[in-house]
């Protein structure tokens, strides 16, 4: 009887690599490099050489694992063919088939942000929802969709790419992925950084906010009571309120999980969010919660674990 | 072994009725109207005498029965829960177990949008697709989601709400469901008449558009080579091919199959969606098709019996 499950975050620069029961209660984590040279041909045998000599050196028999899941930094569809991870070096394949290859053990890999959402559905800020969207506010705006407990891939793997959702028809400024006014380009931590610039140039009063413009120094600003920050922060929480009332009338959630650096602000940034979310959501589709994620770094690697049992 | 499934489309005036054998091949098809008064309490009893009559009638067993699928005008979640269906008179209550209860036959509902979405899966334009969006565009814009050949019902029954999405920040008319700016303003029968309106307003050359400025007129202006139509035209689609570009983002389908009244006016329609489509949407969601509905008032009933199967 299956008793563990690997679950392995790939990232552009280390892998992690997590040894779980199938309880999902964790027994180990561990860091592996990621060795991008040559197309990344060597990531996924190093992550099976990482998980034999943890079998090894646990005395566990490759019949005591239920497999393994794997979260890729680009787009994975449901048969588990990455369409281009340009941070790995990768093209494409199927990276289930060649890790189940590579250990002997049923694989199976998904898009990261994807497999975040199912991490935070199974043991982080979404426990108790079947139908939610985690929203990753970063460096840039990522997200998945948990439909029924399941990951929405998508037909090409770009499933739950909110941050790319066009918001904003007035934007001048081009979006990293070539179009104009996405979501990213105002709710990540860079975007709030230019919402910051914007209306610090036309602001003449007090204010905490010199030099760092960063998420962080915007946030800690509105605890304090900044007025300039809380404008920032108003003008954020529009942008992204309108977004999340977009998606709700889409897939209808019964919750949002915000992630993701910007939300170590913590529960301030919902008095931002919800009534923005208010406005724009289609009634029928009002009642979604919004909660903060609570795994940290360690969703994908929770989440890759679980798409695999 | 059951060879036969019903499918059924409730609407405001009247019940279509569908005989199918399990292959999808229609037997035959009649209507029942629907009785209102009183909360709407006959309708369910109303359908399932029909099916039993039809049974007596045709000399079949129960058991040869697969079950019954029912469209209904309201939300529906999964569990076959309706939310409301405001035009039959209904609150709310389990669909799927009262008719299971009136018939003895396994039976299940979802929201006609939805339902139709399945049938033009199933039998219509997104035959072969399993991951599409069904957009149609009647007197409102409905929408239907299918992720992996099953309906996205969401989790209070507003999956696929599409018609109000919000588009456009200048709005200034409220849209039926209270808010500014929704898809259904400017994609449906009736907000191709506004934008006609508004444009005819402004417009000093020549035009075949005289007093009636329905979708229908505007689209024949449009095969007709009339330049202000042409106007009128590429308006609407500028706002569709926005719309469909968030919803892409967001779920990724295969393809979007357009129906309803609207798409009578055929194939010129995909002529204004498609530009707007490619400048908003994110590149990894590049790739849907355009398609045409080819089951038209049908696809209720062809839906709600693959929803049974």
């Amino acid at each position: 009887m299956a008793k563990y499950v690997f679950g392995v975050d790939i990232g552009g620069t280390t892998v992690k690599m997590g040894f779980l029961d199938i309880q999902g209660n964790l027994i180990d984590k561990w860091e592996i490099p990621t060795r991008k040279e040559n197309g990344g041909e060597n990531i996924l045998p190093d992550v099976a050489r990482s998980i034999e000599e943890k079998l090894t050196k646990e005395n566990i028999d490759k019949a005591e694992v239920a497999g393994i899941g794997v979260g890729v930094p680009g787009p994975v569809d449901g048969a588990g063919v990455v369409h281009r991870a340009v941070n790995l070096g990768w093209g494409e394949f199927n990276v289930s088939e060649k890790l189940t290859s590579l250990t002997g053990i049923k694989s199976m890999a998904g898009n990261d942000a994807n497999v975040a959402a199912l991490g935070e559905m199974w043991k982080g800020g979404g426990q108790g929802y079947k139908n939610m969207v985690m929203v990753t506010l970063g460096t840039g705006v990522g997200g998945g969709i948990i439909i029924d407990g399941k990951m929405l891939a998508g037909s090409t793997g770009a499933g739950g790419e909110i941050g790319h959702i066009h918001i904003d028809d007035d934007e001048t400024r081009t979006c990293g992925c070539g179009n104009k006014g996405c979501l990213e380009q105002y709710a990540s931590a860079t975007g709030i950084s230019y919402l910051a610039t914007v209306h610090k140039k036309s602001w003449s009063g007090a204010t905490v906010l010199k030099d760092d413009l960063s998420a962080k120094a915007v946030f800690d600003g509105v605890k304090a009571g900044d007025a300039l920050c809380k404008e920032i922060a108003e003008d954020f929480g529009e942008k992204l309120g309108k977004g999340l009332a977009v998606i709700a009338s889409v897939v209808n959630p019964e919750a949002f999980v915000i992630g993701g650096g910007v939300s170590k602000a913590g529960e301030v940034l919902m008095g931002y969010i919800r009534p923005s979310f208010e406005k724009y959501v289609f009634h029928g589709a009002k009642g979604a919660k919004l909660l903060l994620a609570t795994l940290g770094n360690d969703a994908g690697m929770y989440g890759a674990a679980k798409l695999v049992l």
